[in-house]
Formats: structure tokens, C-alpha cells, sequence
């Protein structure tokens, strides 16, 4: 088993910490995004939506987006728990854990790649030529504000995002807000409950994953 | 249980098709996107993030986005499997339900949406003011046409999207396609597999929910 990866991006880091929370070590292949590795021939064969995260089994199955990654990871390796232990805690920790990449990774990544030269003519991941569009750098700002107002009510709720228990909506939020960090996006000062969360997930050993 | 839905919208579809492949029947309370009813004070009390589809339960827990329904339900409605029946088939549909949602639905949506006076300073779903990006239009016909082309090639591999099964993977690329065609960006005349899949898909009792 071998995982896409892409070292400095938040996206595949989310699998990266699912499988250090697992005890899981996989071997790992770097694609450079910057460099257009993961939009190139070789990595298209691997993947033609040139996306990163792509879990590769020993069989030369590809398990392509961290969910699906998730999914197949827990179902092998089911302790410890990330996806929830029953059906309303898995529905409420799914539900946090896309709203965290939706609309965190998703706002704090469009105010990233819309100013960003070095990915000029890639407005999104994935293989398609598109333009970089100024105007989302000021929406993602204002999502991203709205996504931690949003983090902030409910975790000033619970302990962790999803569940009382931590889980894989931690970890998306997490890397969230630590591309958010790394980008000038971090967490706005009177989300007084996203920054004692966010101390507690980065004490974590996987958090160096 | 209820479900908060949106007739015309053609994301609570796919929580729509899901119950009705379930043989599931529940309450629908109807609210209006057009008219700025999912972003009014009296739904965002029921989801703050002013989303559609909401699964409400008996107990009052409210289930929002349509995957962490579809968990949900599966969970306690195993059959029929809409989810996959083994890790590595429920890695392949959950890999291609979120490619529909992201690269379909998404590219469609922000094709009609940022096109639509009725939605002007409703950039995105949901309650924050964000101003319409005409770019988008042209960006999101551009990701259209990528996506019918992914999706033409693995419908020339494979009967259904995600797996020899129906599943949900289906039910999201047929809630994108029928959306493209009600926009105009329906499905691209060379796109034969697409086209012989979405024949057999709408020939299914559940696509009329």
C-alpha cells in the first residue's frame, strides 16, 4: 500500500494524519503541485483527476479523494475509531467533517490559489486549464470567516467537532485551519473555542504527520 | 422523521432518490431557495448553514448534508446496499458519488448560479452575503464538459458509476446530469455511455422524487 502524496498540501495531510491516528505507515510517493507533477502523463495514468490524496493497495487498486481513503482505512483498520460508532454519531461527524473541508479548506483554498503565479492557468485542482479569477480571493476571505464563526459555536458545544470523541472531522478542521495559519487566513482572535481545540489536535502526535 | 427539502433544487434530490430506492417514506417540509426561504431565520434555527437537504429525526436531531443522510439511512436501512458491500467497493462509490457532487454538480451550480438575478448576492448556498463572479459561468461549462468526459469513460468500462450495482454514486451523477439539462449543459452528444447510463438510471421508479 502506498500513498499520493504531496507533502507541503493540506488536502493529502488529512490522510497522512487518519493514517498516523491509525498506527498505519504506508509508503509515500511525493507529486510535487506546484511543480505540475500532479497534473503531468505519469501521474494522470495514476489518477486522471490529478488529484492528491490516491491510495494505492498492493493489488494496484486506487482509492482517489481522502473520504473515499477514510472510508477504506476504517473498514481494514477499525481501531481506533474515527468515523463515529454509531449511525447518528458517524451522520453528525460526516457532516462536520465535510462542512470543514467545504467550506474551511474550501474558502481558505480559493483565497490561496486565486493569488496565487505559480499556479496561474490551474484555477482548481485537477487537469483542467482554468483561469486563476481575482474576485474569489475576497470571497474566500469572507467564507473563511463565516466557516470559523461556524467552528466556533460548536465547539464552545463540545469538546471536539463532530462527537465527544475526537474523529476524522477533527482532522480535516485541523488541517483547515493550519492552511489557513500558513496563508494569513488563521484563526480570527475571538474564536476563543477553535484556538483551545486547535492547541489540543496540535498536541497530538499525528499532528506532525 | 423529515425531511427539509427543496423541490426544484437538485441537491435534496439525491437525499429524494436515496429514500425512494429504500422504499422509505417521509414528511417533506418544502423550502424555497429562489425565494430566500433556506437563508431566513426560521430554517437557519433547524440548519445553520442554510443547506438543503436536513434529515430531522423524531428525536430532534437534525442530520444536515445529503452523504451524512445517506450514512445515516444505510446504517439503519441496510437494504438494498446503495453504499457498497465490501471496503473496497464502498471506496470506489464513495470516490465517484463525491466526483459527481464536486465536478458535476459544482461545475453546473456555479454555471446557473452565478448567471441567476434571482440569486444576486447569493454567490454560494448558504447565509453569507457573497456577490455573483459572472467568470464563473464560463469556468463552470469549461469543468461541465470535463466532467461528462470522466464520466463517458468509466460508463464505457463499467454498467454503473461506482461499482457492477446501482449505488449512490448513480444517484448523484443522475441528480448533475438532470440539473445540466434543466441549464443547458446537458449531456454532450459524443458521450454515448453517458447517454445509454442515464437511459437506465431515469428508467427507474425513483427518478421521479
Amino acid at each position: 500500500m502506498k500513498l499520493h502524496d504531496c507533502k507541503m498540501a493540506p488536502n493529502p495531510r488529512r490522510a497522512r494524519i487518519f493514517l498516523a491516528e491509525k498506527g498505519i505507515n504506508v509508503e509515500k510517493v511525493e507529486h510535487s503541485i506546484l511543480a505540475g507533477e500532479t497534473c503531468g502523463a505519469a501521474y494522470l495514468k495514476i489518477n486522471s483527476w490529478g488529484t492528491v490524496p490516491a491510495l494505492e493497495l498492493d493489488d494496484g487498486t486506487v482509492i482517489r479523494e481522502a473520504p473515499a481513503i477514510f472510508r477504506y482505512i476504517e473498514a481494514e483498520h477499525p481501531s481506533p475509531n474515527l468515523l463515529g460508532t454509531n449511525p447518528k454519531e458517524a451522520a453528525e461527524i460526516e457532516s462536520w467533517e465535510r462542512f470543514a473541508e467545504l467550506q474551511g479548506m474550501g474558502a481558505i483554498g480559493e483565497f490561496f490559489r486565486n493569488q496565487t503565479e505559480a499556479l496561474a492557468g490551474r484555477g482548481l485542482p485537477g487537469p483542467s486549464k482554468l483561469d486563476l479569477i481575482p474576485a474569489l480571493v475576497e470571497r474566500g476571505k469572507t467564507r473563511a470567516a463565516w466557516f470559523y464563526s461556524q467552528l466556533d459555536d460548536q465547539l464552545g458545544k463540545t469538546e471536539y467537532l463532530g462527537s465527544k470523541q475526537y474523529s476524522v472531522a477533527d482532522i480535516t478542521a485541523q488541517c483547515a485551519v493550519d492552511f489557513g495559519n500558513a496563508v494569513s487566513l488563521g484563526i480570527p482572535d475571538n474564536c476563543k473555542n477553535v484556538k483551545r481545540w486547535h492547541k489540543a489536535v496540535s498536541a497530538r502526535a499525528s499532528a506532525s504527520a
